[in-house]
């Protein structure tokens, strides 16, 4: 078979592929991460490459114009080199690289006195052997152990056995022992540290972002975090993307390896800006859905989107670093916050125990707002949860100048003059690159309020010169292109709206089939907690306003941010809360939307702003 | 710098080596085993090889005659060429390929109704996953365990994890689990077998011999079992000289991945012999003494022989076969059985549960006479333990012509005429090749009982025409030229009898110690139990005749062979026994001999045959 060299500009990377491979499969093999919203299957339009030189073959697409074809901008996934070619990846197809502001976290502070790390350091000072006192050198630090309050049998691993005699011997019988809290067995040691070594990593994997905390397991305190885009995103903008993704060849191998790539860049990333080696890190806990935790330990998630939608596991033992692929010290231990089902994963077991709503007594609505929408209502006693088929539209996904909420995204949005751009704030006060969701909600509250656009979300073109016609529909102009980084307008579509709607519809229709399900009225609900990557300026307001959140009592709301982060960062430092994640997963009921009556008339019914039924805002109408 | 071509003969077999390497390096390298009993030392004279072709250097050494220099024949370990060369390894100083014969099994039976093995295996038959019962795939697994009788909480390896779901729907929901006992952990998952996967192995892994066998676990019957050689004697033939090779560079991975060889060489043999595939094996225990499982797990053994001789550790973790390096398939749960201390190891907490001493009221005295010779003294309330240096002859090691209890060895000899050759059995039955540790108790008997050697072992070279003076000494012709398999006498010299009175005193010595520390006299003792690779034919009388057993009641006596191997069978089958083997390791008092006052006292009055305190031995005087 012929195979052909692949030359990728800006970057002068050059991959060889088999004939009948497309440029898709090229940047694959590069490495470099592309969006690629529908993972390859020619139906997103975001892998939009330029051929600069050679012979190729592009199939017809619908999302290619002839403008397109003229400048020889092709999509990557449908078009396959006839020789030896140079292309160039866009600005704007290219996944970002730069790091993410971290999210405001979630307000869960945890006393000093009640910490309880995951992996505990325990500094020895151990009697020198002799003639009388001989036992083995792995004894001697067990009955240290012991000395110092650990109680029942104590493991010790191979790796830790094999550097213990000379550790020993070279550091006057004093070490560091670190001792992992599930099953109170020894997974390293080392010299006596002076408390250096003692560093947790809590890592979100979000379907678009990965958030990575540093903890300092003994003060409980964060040192440095950092966010990426989750670079899967070249394989697909949502988990069905994926899964369909997972189930190429070598798709499942791909799918680990980028995930893995993307949190070890920002562990790499983290200790070069802080200064504390990787070495200093000693365990891990990592919380995601349960397709992202399926894709990380590369078990197949094939089953979790074929009904009736059965993930192969729910519950992970702890792994080492090596067995997962973290760039950490291998014998790390590396755990995984367990799922519920196939669509409520270890990212909301993790944001529950963060919001500290299965401690409390009052009745509690609990809002994932991420790539996927996840509803949990319940309170100490019981707990129900659903899944919404949001898409990624508040992340980005779906929204032709949608972004996570990063440096560059414009974060809120105030419309003052109807005929002048709106005033905009920036993450990172630059100039704007796109849209992050809560921006996305200050704009369908502002365009709706002052009339720019109809209950439906369709543009009223005649009473702003900020309406444009874009391509075949109709834009506003968020902010113009003398004014944004890249020199392009900055716009929000009629199609984008239409997304929009459809993500907030999805996820109200979860919440009230809920309720309804459970014959509580809104009024009833008595705690509100929002969780998810919209931005640190998410407005409760106007979120009320466009009938994304209900119309309940402001004082009621309460954004987390990240929870799913902070519950990560939570069972780091606390056996309590480890406890408690195991406890919520077994006692979260799970409703499955698609099969609940009701759901699909909920959903309809809420595709208007705010809703159909206006009495459901009731502070709206005045 | 320079390297030079090494090619080995008869093998053909060619090695690049550096400038200032020597030929043992060489033949290391090439992985062909020799023997070199003192390591590479140049002090036992076994690494001889002769010089084909090319330009070498060696170093000056008393065991290299003038004859042996006219006939090229050198030391591999104190020559170094100077060019590429061609050598030849004569037979003798290779070391054996072939399998030893099995020793007899310890007389321990099972019930099969007792039976619980180390790894169970469940043949599940589950529900189907609906939309109503739509719990994970491993959780439905572990409810199919929960009804088939398991009790608490159950773990699961990532590697079943991962093939959990395709299996499950490929064969209709039936699987068969194999679960950990002593962890409740699903080490894997497989079709359902119908009884086909369910062999451990049980390996005794002893300085000279490794001894595999494989075993039913369902029926605990021993399917098949074989011995090698154990390949690290090209590092030294006893611990001490294996601990030092160990220190050299690399030395450490080099005796570990000899060992491996050896155990994966005996599974691979016996697979193929047996027709039992490599994956119906689901688990293995291994039992060594010490430094054998230091050094399999590549832990440094070093402080085992430097004062106060503190091993790493004693107790070792359940492994998985991968980490151990094990062929068999990786996720194989691996036991290693526990140590008491630096010389009192595995192979004696596991040859003393075979025993069953642990649960008897008898005052039981135990003894392993292999390359090490280890004692014990107890019942069921107490136990007390010593190690002897007796060296390794009676294992074949320092004995001109000795060899372990395999084919080719002679193991039993009556002298019925001073004049002519005894009368010889051999194992196998051909033709012999040298004198296992049986024959060589036989030897020291007849010869000394004949008047041949007196009580300190030296010939009386005028009453026999079988005794010749061989090179420096003297020595007795135990076969002919004419009737060995290599058509070299088979000699037993004055030097080797020194060598086995040491060895036999050193272990009388340890007896009488302990015995007089515990002021037990030698008549108290209700069993003698006696373990070992000294052969089948090992014949009581003639050990009590020479002063290595002691000289009670006849009845007393049990001789188990190879009881740490047996151990290892048990630890497979019975939970019982995998506990037993924990308590013994934690009861047992280990006495070191070199600093217990009187010891050297009773080694030397040993150092005659029977002793020269005849009153020990009223049934000799008879």
């Amino acid at each position: 078979m012929n195979s052909f060299k692949v030359t990728i500009n800006p970057f002068n990377k050059t991959v060889e592929i088999a004939e009948n491979s497309s440029l898709y499969d090229a940047i694959h093999k590069s490495g470099i991460p592309i969006h690629a919203d529908c993972g390859g299957e020619g139906k997103c339009g975001k892998c939009r490459v330029i051929v600069d030189k050679g012979d190729y073959r592009s199939e017809k697409n619908r999302l290619v114009t002839p403008e397109d074809s003229a400048r020889n901008i092709v999509l990557a996934c449908r078009t396959f080199p006839g020789s030896d070619i140079t292309i160039t990846i866009p600005d704007k197809t290219l996944l970002p690289y730069d790091y993410i502001e971290p999210l405001r976290s979630c307000p869960i502070a945890i006393k000093a006195e009640t910490i309880d790390p995951l992996v505990k350091r325990f500094s020895l000072r151990l009697e020198e052997p002799s003639l009388d006192d001989n036992i083995s050198d792995l004894e001697r630090v067990k009955r240290g152990l012991k000395k110092a309050g650990v109680s029942g049998a104590i493991g010790c691993s191979l790796a830790t056995m094999r550097k213990l005699a000379p550790l020993l011997r070279e550091n006057g019988w004093m070490c560091d022992i670190y001792l992992l809290s599930a099953d109170n067995s020894i997974v390293d040691a080392g010299r006596p540290s002076g408390g250096s070594r003692k560093l947790g990593i809590a890592i979100d994997i979000g379907t678009t972002t990965v958030a990575t905390e540093f903890v300092d397991l003994e003060s409980g305190r964060s040192i440095a975090s950092h966010s990426l885009y989750n670079r899967q995103i070249s394989c697909g903008a949502d988990i069905i993307h994926r899964i369909v993704f997972s189930q190429k060849d070598d798709g499942l191998e791909k799918l680990r390896s980028l995930i893995l790539a993307t949190i070890n860049e920002t562990v790499k990333k983290i200790t070069g800006e802080s200064g504390r080696p990787r070495e200093d890190i000693i365990c891990a806990v990592l919380s995601g859905n349960t397709t992202m935790e399926h894709l990380l330990l590369a078990i197949d998630p094939k089953y979790i989107r074929e009904e009736p939608y059965i993930p192969a596991a729910t519950r992970f033992p702890i792994l080492t670093a090596q067995a997962v692929g973290l760039d950490i010290p291998p014998h790390s231990p590396v755990m995984l916050t367990p799922s519920v089902g196939s669509y409520v994963g270890g990212d909301i077991t993790s944001g529950v125990t963060a919001s500290g709503m299965n401690n409390s007594d009052q009745l509690t609505l609990f809002m994932d707002i991420g790539t996927n929408g996840e509803i949990v209502i319940g309170n100490s006693e019981w707990m129900i949860a659903c899944a919404c088929s949001a898409g990624p539209a508040f992340e980005g996904g779906g929204i032709g100048d949608g972004m996570t909420a990063t440096s560059g995204a414009i974060e809120s949005v105030k419309i003052f003059d109807m005929n002048r751009p709106p005033v905009l704030t920036v993450i990172g006060g630059g100039q704007p690159r796109g849209i992050c969701g809560s921006a996305m909600i200050d704009l369908m509250s502002e365009l709706y309020y002052c009339g720019l656009i109809n209950q439906k979300g369709k543009f009223n073109p005649d009473i702003s010169k900020m309406i444009r016609k874009i391509k075949n529909t109709l834009g506003y102009i968020v902010a113009p292109k003398e004014r944004t980084e890249h020199g392009k307008d900055i716009v929000i579509t009629e199609i984008d709206i239409a997304n929009l709607i459809r993500a907030k519809g999805a996820i109200w229709a979860g919440v009230s089939t809920l309720l309804k399900k459970l014959e509580i009225p809104f009024g009833d609900l008595q705690r509100v907690l929002i969780a998810g990557g919209l931005g640190n300026s998410l407005d409760i307001e106007r979120s009320v306003s466009i009938g994304l959140l209900p119309d309940v009592e402001r004082d009621k709301f309460c954004y987390l941010g990240n929870a799913s982060l902070s519950g990560a960062r939570l069972a780091l430092l606390s056996e309590k809360a480890r406890r408690e994640l195991d406890e919520i997963a077994s006692k979260m009921t799970y409703v499955d939307l698609s099969t609940t009556p009701g759901y699909m008339d909920e959903f309809v019914a809420a595709l208007f702003i705010p809703h159909t039924d206006a009495s459901l805002f009731p502070s709206m109408s005045s």
